[in-house]
């Protein structure tokens, strides 16, 4: 007990310095690329990802110069995990002068500066004080009022720039999947006739947490939660949820409608087993299918079919292959198989993807959908979640995750998880 | 196995349509009074707790008239849950015909209607099209772009008309309670020397989750996060963090710098036991404070000093009482026992509030702090932590939560673990 009050960064393991000023190099150059001047990031998974730090305030990156993370709280500790220049934030009020002060170039020329923000996840009421403060950096605090605001939507942008991710960071989704991997393996046992899914979650989730899951997924979408995934069983895992994949589940009441519920496990039901965890803030989804007895004929076709459907995809999945065109293959397969209107949900409640990105957070870009024609690169994380959803009946499906290789050669799983149907 | 896909709401149980009844009769007053024309809510925690559903969607509030749900998905589980008027969004880009077709009196007039939202939530770029949508609506598509926006932050309407909590709901924050109680009690044994904080959450929360925790612990405020509290032993609970309360914890590394770290218990320590749990969406939050062995005199004196200020602040926390002055007499009781630098955190970190309303949230109003000077209210629900930080040595403390009686009376306590310092 030393006396002291000073946050001791051995404490634990920062993220390596050349990690971030890669990074920051990739961000800069996408500004410069998509003619912005520079971006103010708000959100602390995108603060986390560029400086190293996840303390509270706003990380200024012009498109060239030096970026400056401005900490509210705890600068303390902020300036010893951070790797870019840390300074106070100071009042927030006069943030606006702040940014002029150290960003003069920037601000004084004939134009206002074009500048970007973390648009899809900055709640309005900050974003217009933010939207003011830039204003009258430039001299005009009237633009904002005259349809001329320059603090403009930059998140599809700062998405594309997490979509590959570092060896260092692969590394940490692998750590996270044997997370997994190891409580799945002790709470398999426990899964039996009569156990509430409830009850069987809670075991799951101890097993991940006291293997350093952090205790919180992180999502990007607004209103949409994950507590660690879900586990449905039989028409459980069937119901329409609010939640934006293929298969929600029960949930526990109005105020938590999806996950887990209070059904208990029966035989000769299917068991869906998607799950996940985040270790140093990194994510693993995976979704194993269980049964204790064994799967009507007609299941256990479903469930050869989600077998075929992702070794195909698996061979698409490829350097240079579009997502949006790996996805209409999908489609075209589970049509082959006359499951079209039991693929990734039901009926109206049918979701309109195959796989998204997982990193910090999980529903990274990039997606495998219609829209997102962009080239899968080496490096790019994806969830891939073929399933088929029977109404009153149950769901049955495989999800893996994968890192996109280079040179045409096939995905490499991260999934430790041996990909099988649970026969218990 | 019934063959249907229908959602059945009898599954669990469902909010009483009395409840929301009253709600919603609250709320048109409040918008009458403050003289906006109506809300439109967008957040899934005010959505829940205005239509009893917390399926996604938009709530539109006139201040007189039938409210609406207008729902992306699951409309079949909304229309179940709800008790309010609920139907398919329909095209968003189009929800402003939506809106004026819908509410033809309110857009028809001759000015735009002045309408609020929970801006303090809804994330700018959404905004920014529902601030089009309700220009459109009104026929002058410009409005925004003229620095005229009709969507207005109604944020503090919105927190302000959720601090009275019904008997129905203090009754579900009192499960939480029980629920916390009863995985405290059987997890304390654990709470051993060499024990990480880490792994003795993980037990806390296996026990609490197994008793309905709904998995997260939800919270306004942006880029704040709860997993089910903090564990912080000596040091770690002493270090500065991002967290806004007065004792975050060190956490498991720079993607969780808060809460729980692995750092190992020791004797003769201050242990900090922080937690909460949720249950039908309802959240309880209490710390207590432990040691192995023996706290030093001056830690036994300031824990001594906690009991004594949250003994005279619940005489304090009566009906009409402002809790600006709640909060003011508490600094006053700390700089009498000669600990006001140690009070709320220490030095630069020490944060400016004693209390927080619980509800739905953990961050709720009222606020025991300067800048609220409303009056308390009978049925108001707070949790109350004084607490003491010396750095490079621990943290010691009580959090209780409270109701607020009508009358004068005391308030009544929530929290069901006994209030003492357990020695282990």
């Amino acid at each position: 007990m030393t006396g002291t009050n000073e946050f001791a960064a051995d404490q634990y393991e920062l993220i390596p310095a050349a990690e971030i000023a890669n990074r920051i190099g990739n961000l800069q150059k996408r500004l410069a690329d998509d003619k912005l001047d520079a971006v103010l990031i708000t959100h602390n998974v995108s603060i986390l990802y560029w400086t190293g730090t996840m303390q509270t305030g706003y990380l200024f990156v012009p498109a060239e110069g030096e970026p400056i993370l401005y900490v509210r709280r705890s600068i303390e500790r902020a300036k010893q995990e951070a790797s870019i220049r840390t300074i106070p934030l100071g009042s927030f009020s006069r943030f606006g002068e702040t940014l002029r002060k150290d960003y003069t170039s920037l601000f004084e020329g004939d134009t206002p500066p074009l500048i970007g923000a973390d648009l899809d996840a900055l709640p309005a009421a900050t974003y217009l004080k933010l939207a003011s403060f830039v204003a009258e950096a430039y001299g005009d605090k009237t633009l904002p009022d005259r349809g001329l605001s320059r603090l403009i939507d930059a998140s599809p942008l700062l998405r594309r720039a997490r979509m590959v991710k570092s060896a260092w960071e692969i590394e940490r989704i692998e750590r996270a999947a044997q997370a997994l991997e190891e409580s799945l393996a002790e709470s398999l046992p426990e899964l039996k006739e009569g156990v509430t899914e409830l009850e069987w979650i809670a075991r799951v989730e101890y097993g991940v947490r006291r293997r350093g899951h952090i205790g919180v997924m992180r999502l990007r979408g607004y209103n949409q939660e994950v507590p660690t995934g879900m586990v449905g069983s039989g028409t459980a895992a069937a119901e329409p949820t609010y939640f934006d994949g293929p298969a929600g589940g029960r949930g526990l009441g109005p105020a938590a409608p999806q996950s887990v519920s209070m059904k208990r496990f029966a035989r000769n039901e299917p068991i869906l087993l998607d799950l996940g965890c985040c270790i140093d803030g990194y994510v693993i989804d995976q979704t194993r299918t269980a049964v204790i007895g064994e799967l009507s004929d007609e299941l256990k076709e479903a469930y050869k079919s989600a077998e075929h459907i992702i070794r195909e995809v698996e061979k698409l999945m490829v350097e240079g292959a579009r997502c949006s065109d790996i996805y209409n293959a999908s489609l075209k397969l589970a049509a082959d198989h006359g499951l079209a209107d039991h693929f990734m949900g039901f009926g109206a409640d049918q979701v309109r993807f195959l796989g998204h990105g997982i990193g910090l957070e999980i529903d990274e870009w990039p997606v495998l959908a219609n829209g997102f024609d962009m080239p899968l690169e080496p490096g790019m994380v994806l969830a891939v979640e073929p399933k088929f959803t029977f109404p009153g009946v149950g769901v049955v499906g495989i999800e893996n995750s994968y890192v996109i290789t280079a040179g045409g050669t096939p995905p490499r799983a991260l999934t430790r998880t041996k990909e099988q149907l649970f026969v218990l």
